[in-house]
């Protein structure tokens, strides 16, 4: 069997349906493949990067997990920005590089280690990768392919998931292999639940001890495919929950006891519930700097905190966060046995507290609904968030809208939301909307873009375009980069360098024109609603641009040096003490509990 | 002073006048100083690469060298491919990436050391950007940030050029530095003459034993900033010269005993000229497998080989060539001290059958101009090369069409014309036109383009229309991956797997539309040259659509296996051997001289 079609033969059996490829010199002999296999197709895109941000939603959705295909040099360093989202987000996925042949390579020969290149558009691709994937290799022989397949398979999806990287030099490609005589592969997933049963114990004791405790959801829920353990979860242990904006998803807006996002963009009444909370018990979120805000030691400053995280070095991190209890198993098998315990009901005054908040710092408020000129983005996530079915995905990303989106949408049971939340690149949501409508079979795709964002990876329009995808863009447009701008209103005196000045857009109505998408303004809150239901009808490609101002801010926002209950617009003391049962004093050193 | 003030003011003293960039969180202090200062621009660019690309192409033109400015993560890993572009072509330039703030560093602390991202947007760009770059590096304190740029700036610029890329956390662009108290930066270059002279001395001597010498001129000309001393090179040495395509631009066509440029997509008449020589003195190319062909035995296998390049890894390859003399010096250095010897002309009849090769072996044949039907790209890039003047910029992209380009364009004296040789991603031409135009003070730029390539940073055609720039693009659209489809067609029997099939174009004529730049289709041959005429005339952007048969073919190609003197269509054995002066026997290993 030839090299190339025994690839396709593996990805097949992985259940790989579509690979995402631009086609390039080294790359040529294993694209040939495809003229015979039926069974898995190719989708060409406009630029590497898309094709690595499309296969990395692809395997956010797919039954399993997905592949890139590109030649060497530039089209391999195309892809990292890409893989570096599957790598922050511990998504698998698998990327083969094609290479020049080894005798082409620096370094095949002593004499040429030291030379920048030999091959033409030869690139060290693996040293370049190394730093955001689990498994970078180039092929030495060709009868490792087999047991390399496997290898890298193996590390792409078990432990922590994350992006592979496989560099195949042209000559390999097109060799013949015996597969009778080969090296196997074992694979080195460990299933070692040791230990376990005492943790979850303990962590069944300490919610026994606790009056005030809170479970915070993270993106380690969906990686480790436990969401329908969650419903059990829920019953089992009635608590305020929260989540991470990877966690999003998993509950739906107005769940019982669901009390909203946290972070240095989260609400109020999420926020509150950590911050006053006695014991955390957080599942699956590695508690990073956008959740802790500025300085960890004080996020969940008066509370005991629980985690499980597959990563154990998630765990030990010692930047003032302190995990009082580290449960380093897959959040699946913690799930499994933590929801077999008695019922757990917690203080009903606590609960009703929590809910409180929800109801009093509503993420949407009142008088933003009554805008009359443009779109207040609040409002209009809101909006497009109550016309949405149950089945929709809907992809943001990043940046002011993003956060507008997290902040302001309204999840329904079964919808999925995410964008590529660690590595946050502009450009993420189109492709990732075709790579994720791909996925589904062709389905509708919500993808909330920014005006500066869309322009990073506009040749993918063609490529959904092209593929007749019914992909619903929606461009909170505040020409400019809000986000900077907010940022450098705070604390840079209002000087707009590149984010307002010396910014522009194009003409999305004749960028829409240009790709054959049907194109939509949308200027205020008029008849706002029927708009949308009538732009999210058409079974084709939409894109609506939305007007926003420019000067729209994200609120709340944390400030730098604030805690995280504290999120401006600041509260008046009098009201923030009153949300406060945990007082602090002075520093986040010197924490008393008044109550 | 600021750390942001004094690296513009470093930047100033620099000479850069424009810095390529798209701000973003963790470089917005960075940017925020040039609110304070007049001497010098940003260009906010589509995407991270063009930024790269563009500052590429600014510091192959511009008095001195470039500039750009990235945040952290996605914004750092989007400038790689523009990076390479630089590192494979010996081009230097700076590149500042935003980091998070030191304490967020993975790393910071010891217990972070492993995990996959501390700070928000974390990545570890140095490690990655290290195979590219001559020096990448974090900064770790304000102070040194004096000491590391005049170092990184030194490094960059001397020896063999390349980009360095500094990456600065947040908390240090906004700290004040005393400069007074500093750590002063030594530069490490060194000229060392010494053994010049005896070098140059043997050189000399081998062309008075020679009875048919050939100079290469390659990419190190420009490189060394050495153009000025040609004609005193060829005013003293009389021989034929034949040059890569790096170093295409060092002459003009026409140019007395110019015979043409060499390598697998080569002129018959210069492979000729190389392979039928004694004595090449090879001044500044690296004679890569582009140029020698996939066997480097065979190249200039009868000949003794002078090498001059000042990278000494180059000349000690040792991968089947065979350098005589390696004379590891600056070009300028090697350049300025052999024009001072005595007047060399070479034997006549061997001048006159080179010069004869030159006119029997034209690159643009008679029956292509007569097409009828579609455009040939050897006329159009001929008739194209016949409008332009003495000052124009010609860049081509890769693929197909740069071969097509580099065969056919006669350059007058004086052009510049270029591509990114080494790394050859396809997406370079359009921004690195706009950073042509910009270090040219909006020049005029002829930018070559591909229909596949020109995608890939599409996103690009705004910065053109809002920076108002002359820049005429011509897509030679065969609508596909031309380069690829001849591979196809000769080695996997017209498959066209992803360079034909899947693969399409959007319409260029509405994409024109939509960034508001003119646009025309070329559909044949008839009137060529008024068409070019009027589109060079105008003071706008233009966006030329150039129909081409989508199996039109590179005509020379070398096959894999043939040394490069017997390209592609193969010439009658009878026809091939009366051109060869030095017969081979057998293989490349066996070689004798019967002449």
């Amino acid at each position: 069997m030839l090299v190339s079609d025994y690839i396709l033969k593996f990805l097949e059996k992985k259940k790989v349906k579509k690979v995402f490829l631009i086609t390039g010199g080294a790359i040529t002999f294993v694209v040939d493949a495809f003229s015979r296999n039926k069974k898995i197709k190719y989708i060409d895109c406009g630029h590497e990067q898309g094709s690595a941000m499309m296969a990395d939603a692809y395997s956010r959705l797919g039954p399993n997990f997905s592949a890139t295909m590109v030649t060497s040099g530039p089209g391999a360093t195309n892809l990292l920005t890409g893989i570096a989202c599957s790598w922050f987000d511990s998504i698998p996925g698998i990327h083969f590089c094609g290479q020049v042949n080894m005798n082409e390579l620096s370094g095949a020969v002593k004499s040429t280690k030291k030379v920048r290149q030999v091959g033409f558009q030869e690139t060290d691709i693996v040293s370049m990768a190394k730093p955001i994937t689990k498994f970078a290799y180039r092929i030495k022989t060709e009868k490792e392919i087999p047991y390399i397949l496997d290898k890298a398979y193996d590390i792409s999806t078990s432990g922590r998931p994350g992006p592979v990287l496989i560099d195949i030099p042209m000559n390999f490609q097109r060799k013949l292999i015996n597969l009778k005589k080969l090296k196997k592969y074992k694979s080195q997933k460990k299933i070692n639940n040791k230990n376990l049963k005492d943790k979850i114990n303990t962590t069944y004791n300490l919610f026994k001890k606790s009056k005030r405790p809170v479970i915070i959801l993270g993106g380690g829920i969906e990686i480790s495919k436990s969401r329908h353990l969650l419903d059990k979860l829920f019953s089992k242990y009635k608590v305020p929950y929260v989540t991470t904006w990877s966690g999003k998803d998993c509950c739906y807006h107005g769940q019982k006891n669901y009390i909203g996002t946290i972070g240095v963009y989260g609400s109020r009444a999420a926020n509150f519930t950590v911050q006053n909370s006695d014991l955390i018990l957080n599942i699956g979120s590695r508690l990073d700097t956008r959740i802790t805000g500025g300085n960890p030691s004080s996020f969940g400053r008066n509370a005991k905190i629980v985690s499980v995280d597959i990563d154990k070095y998630e765990l030990n991190k010692k930047r003032g966060l302190n995990n009082f209890l580290k449960i380093n198993f897959d959040v699946k098998d913690f799930l499994n046995q933590f929801i077999l315990k008695n019922q757990y009901v917690c203080d009903v005054s606590w609960l009703k507290k929590c809910n409180n908040w929800r109801i009093n710092y509503p993420e949407v408020l009142k008088s933003w609904r009554k805008q009359s000129k443009l779109v207040n983005p609040y409002y209009f996530v809101e909006t497009l968030s109550e016309v949405l079915n149950r089945k929709d995905i809907i992809i943001a990303d990043d940046g002011a809208h993003l956060t507008w989106a997290v902040q302001a949408f309204k999840i329904k049971k079964g919808q999925r939301f995410f964008s590529a939340f660690g590595n946050s690149p502009m450009g993420y949501a189109l492709p990732a909307s075709i790579g994720a409508s791909i996925a589904k079979n062709r389905q509708r795709i919500i993808c909330i873009d920014g005006d500066g964002s869309l322009q990073i990876n506009i040749q993918e329009l063609h490529t959904l375009s092209k593929n007749n995808l019914p992909i619903k863009i929606f461009i909170l447009n505040n020409n400019g980069y809000g986000i900077i701008k907010q940022f450098q209103e705070l604390y840079l005196s209002k000087r707009f360098e590149a984010s307002g000045k010396g910014v522009s857009n194009p003409d999305y109505k004749k960028i829409s024109k240009a790709f054959n998408i049907n194109y939509t303004k949308i200027k205020n809150h008029q008849n706002l609603k029927q708009k949308l239901k009538k732009i999210l009808k058409s079974n084709t490609a939409e894109l609506v641009d939305v007007a926003i101002k420019p000067d729209q801010k994200i609120i709340p926002k944390l400030q730098f040096g604030k805690p995280i209950e504290d999120l401006s617009p600041l509260l008046s003391r009098k009201e923030f003490n009153e949300n406060m049962i945990v007082k602090k004093i002075k520093s986040d050193k010197k924490i008393i509990n008044v109550n």
